[in-house]
């Protein structure tokens, strides 16, 4: 219990000291997922004390955009405030070179789509997101119902487990209508490799690999904030 | 309405010639459109005549689906019956590497899974659809309704002059509920270079360019019908 509040303590300060870059005419996408969700609430207590003002904003979920909406944020259709000016979200797993997998939540589509609509895509985690390689867990694929049969096996038969997620004992469905198989990052392949081979099977719409979206991160850890940047080289 | 009906003859002489690949036994992918439409009537006729009997086939489209059933074709879900022995369809333009261009039908995502999925794909078509470059007509491009605002904008500046596919006055829903927009290939630019470029952009869910997908052609004209390979390079 007492792990748990820490956790989302934690979370809750990289929300915050997110937060000090929004500035009031911003446009913004809103993330999806416990870190983007202690944003979203701050931001929502931001606006009703009137520190922040005139802020639009899109939304990477249906459950983002119920609690946004619930806290009298603006939410519009990407479209009619794309490009933004700042993202917000949280990922599962974040390398040295702010490369993310996101999506465990299962918004990954709309997440990549709001994010690379960014001018700026700013990371929030806790200390424990961060990996010296990705793929110490799973990696989402969003893939379209009519190619998952044949997808799970070719999955299947390259070494890379396939797992349909489920929920409530059924099929997940995405917000977008499609389903999501997780795969296993062989531990002798490089994630951007795998990534670029499934990528040229038609049915696989997106995965949760983010190469190149963040353009910064903030991280929480019990010893307090830090900054990370892309480098320079990628 | 001479040469609508010469059409009609060199599409039906393109699939007999591909009906005589077919063998009893097998598993096939049918196509869609008015080339593939001649196939599937043949194969229906062969059916009933007994010249060939033990077919199991899957479909590119719920139209493909309900000609095939009408003809008393037996139809399966493609997970049942991958892989395919041998997929046949029609293409809009096809270079002579055996590169094509698919989908202004609108099937193009459930035509690269089921043609993936088989060990041969034949191409059928008329002489008209064979050029010397890809492009001469649009590039449909399948993109899930969240990203369609963003990714218009996008292939605006990207001077792709995208256009959205209509049906009855409103936009056209693919089976898999998507949306087409369908792009011009710049004349100055190669078409694998431009599809590898959007590719990147989330929300782009599949493109009517089959880099690989046909492994033979057979072109029918009015001297007479043609057979094309690929050649060993590609």
């Amino acid at each position: 219990m007492k792990d748990e509040s820490a956790a989302v303590d934690l979370k809750s300060a990289a929300a915050a000291e997110a937060l000090r870059e929004v500035r009031s005419g911003m446009r913004l996408g809103l993330g999806t997922g416990s870190t983007a969700k202690e944003f979203v609430r701050l931001l929502g207590e931001a606006l009703a004390a009137g520190t922040l003002r005139d802020i639009r904003c899109t939304t990477t979920s249906n459950a983002t955009e119920e609690q946004a909406v619930s806290l009298k944020i603006r939410v519009f259709p990407l479209g009619e405030i794309a490009p933004l000016d700042l993202a917000i979200d949280g990922a599962d797993e974040i390398d040295a070179r702010l490369r993310l997998i996101k999506g465990r939540g299962g918004a990954l589509l709309r997440e990549k789509i709001v994010e690379q609509a960014a001018a700026r895509f700013i990371v929030i985690a806790d200390e424990s997101k961060v990996v010296g390689r990705l793929g110490v867990g799973l990696l989402p694929v969003e893939v379209t119902p009519f190619a998952l049969d044949v997808l799970t096996k070719r999955f299947t038969s390259m070494s890379l487990a396939p797992s349909l997620r489920m929920r409530d004992g059924q099929p997940r469905v995405t917000d977008e209508g499609h389903r999501i198989l997780d795969i296993r990052i062989p531990d002798d392949r490089d994630i951007a490799d795998v990534v670029a081979e499934i990528r040229d099977h038609a049915g696989v719409v997106e995965t949760g690999f983010f190469p190149r979206e963040a353009t910064e991160a903030i991280i929480a850890a019990a010893e307090g904030v830090r900054r990370m940047s892309r480098p320079l080289s990628s």
